[in-house]
């Protein structure tokens, strides 16, 4: 049984990009384990756009992570040691965790994930752990899309994109993702089967959307906000819904990101914008499991991990999202043993 | 049957406030009727704040007034002479018209009045008409209110907010409405049953809404925009809705309203946005009829018009509303004998 770990503690919030200093990496005993509580091993750390919203002291959808506080995230470990009843040594446990490559938990906030036939660890937990899950309900819950419409999806090759885009080409919809550069572009025209890309590093996301989409945009399932958000928007057809999932853009400013709200345009269309947290589905994953764990069976979904090594530089890799560094959903290995 | 009558046409469009010469009003001989058409008398014509959005050729959710042709309204009147199957003469209809006081129709966007037992035309056409089921749907099926929830609503002493405010107080909705001017805050209070007001010409509205909504706001039915919009969105619930009706504050605006679109707190709190136009619900009117009219018979509806006769001071008339010059549901009153 581990009885150090490394671990990443959250010391001064950031004030735009996270900066050296803003978390320190340190090395600590664990205390023996209580009545109720299990050590977990953490195999996986899922980097995603909404950590950055948890360092912030700025209105977010749950506390943030207090100063001095292990940096939360989402985790998939595997039990080393547990005094709690039903909790077995070797399981595999996903949910809530922390930067580190251990924790001690009463397992509030986790799940026993059982790997569905065929998938690695990486792929279930990346995939399904979070992204798959938002994709779907904000998809098919508020985007509600019907066979011939339009949908866009900005962020079109990260983690939650490329699932709305596939689950956009199941239910019909004629979709065109909006992505950073050539590579990502082909990848989810070529490999993910969608109608189109724009490359917004290199192409005016207007002018694009005009011609891709003629006759607007049903569907607009948003990550990014600013001026990719607004060109999409002022493109939206009549009665258009708009899951508003994420407004990576922004995170990092040090001023609350805004613009206007093309309000006029959103009475005059009859659109509907609706934000949603994927914490409000947790009731329904199962839902979401089993379509997404189907159609990957199938063919029909494919997901690709941004694998990184390092515990060490899991702060590095988590700024790279910031930027459209990563393709695919972003991952730590904190263990060479991950998939054993 | 009359050969001759007074019409309002639109010369040109308005750049801010309508002004003397955007609209001309002129005496004109009426054709011989065709078959398949009768002559209506127009009694009533109802003024609204989307009258000036039709004389725009900014994106609209109809198309624009043309120039030359008479002016859009709804209004009411009574048939004189027909050669319309299944048309009699003396019969009331109302429905799509125009700033005139007769108008000759093939029936196309009216519909036949059977006035409610106990109700004048005025109060019938005046609340029925549009406002009344604007505010049922608007507030019912967007707006979604639970007893115990706070819901605010601007342009509260209006023709639709005023009917909003009552609904929300008979499905148990602790009702705050936005209204200029003590005498309006009074009626709303004191005459309607709101639990309270707010007199945004002489009150800060924020902080009136923080005293007033210390545990915000769970539905804001919005109709003005700008700083009374930002105000109540600030300080809305998680999982608030907002059915944006309208946004007043704009339509004499030269450039298009616009202002933050507080998108980061939309997504935190998982807010919902909608549009509406009451035209989309036409086909479910008697279903908001029947429930309006019950209301009113049983005294939980109370609605106020506005009534200011004089086919020829209309435009004036009509420009009061976009200053708050109206006290209830703006009607002018073309004819004097439009009760009988």
């Amino acid at each position: 049984m581990a009885t150090e770990r490394q671990v990443w503690r959250l010391r001064r919030r950031p004030v735009g990009e996270i900066r050296d200093g803003d978390l320190t990496f340190e090395r600590e005993a664990l205390p023996d384990l209580a009545e109720g509580q299990f050590l977990l091993k953490i195999l996986y750390i899922s980097l995603d756009p909404t950590n950055r919203i948890w360092m912030s002291d700025a209105e977010g959808y749950m506390p943030p992570v207090g100063l001095g506080e292990p940096m939360r995230a989402l985790v998939a470990g595997r039990v080393v040691a547990s005094r709690k009843p039903g909790v077995a040594e070797g399981e595999i446990y996903s949910g809530l965790g922390v930067f580190a490559d251990a924790m001690i938990t009463d397992g509030q906030g986790l799940n026993r994930l059982d790997l569905p036939k065929g998938l690695s660890l990486a792929t279930a937990f990346g995939a399904l752990g979070m992204v798959g899950p938002t994709a779907y309900f904000g998809l098919l819950d508020i985007g509600r899309p019907k066979a011939g419409e339009t949908l866009v999806v900005s962020a079109a090759s990260g983690g939650v994109g490329q699932v709305v885009g596939q689950i956009g080409k199941i239910k019909g919809c004629r979709v065109i993702g909006i992505a950073g550069g050539p590579e990502k572009c082909r990848y989810i025209v070529d490999e993910l089967g969608f109608d189109a890309a724009i490359d917004y590093k290199n192409e005016d996301v207007g002018a694009r959307l005009d011609e891709l989409a003629p006759n607007g945009i049903d569907i607009n399932f948003e990550q990014v906000g600013g001026e990719i958000m607004q060109a999409v928007v002022a493109r939206m057809s009549r009665f258009g819904r708009m899951p508003l999932c994420g407004l990576i853009s922004g995170y990092n400013d040090v001023q609350p990101a805004d613009w206007p709200g093309q309000w006029a345009l959103v009475l005059m269309r009859r659109l509907t914008i609706q934000g949603f947290i994927i914490l409000d589905y947790f009731d329904r994953y199962p839902e979401a499991i089993r379509d997404l764990v189907g159609w990957m069976a199938e063919g029909k979904l494919k997901t690709r991990q941004d694998v990184r090594d390092g515990l060490d530089r899991a702060v590095e890799h988590l700024n790279s999202l910031y930027t459209g560094g990563n393709f695919g959903k972003l991952l730590v290995r904190v263990s060479p043993d991950a998939e054993g």
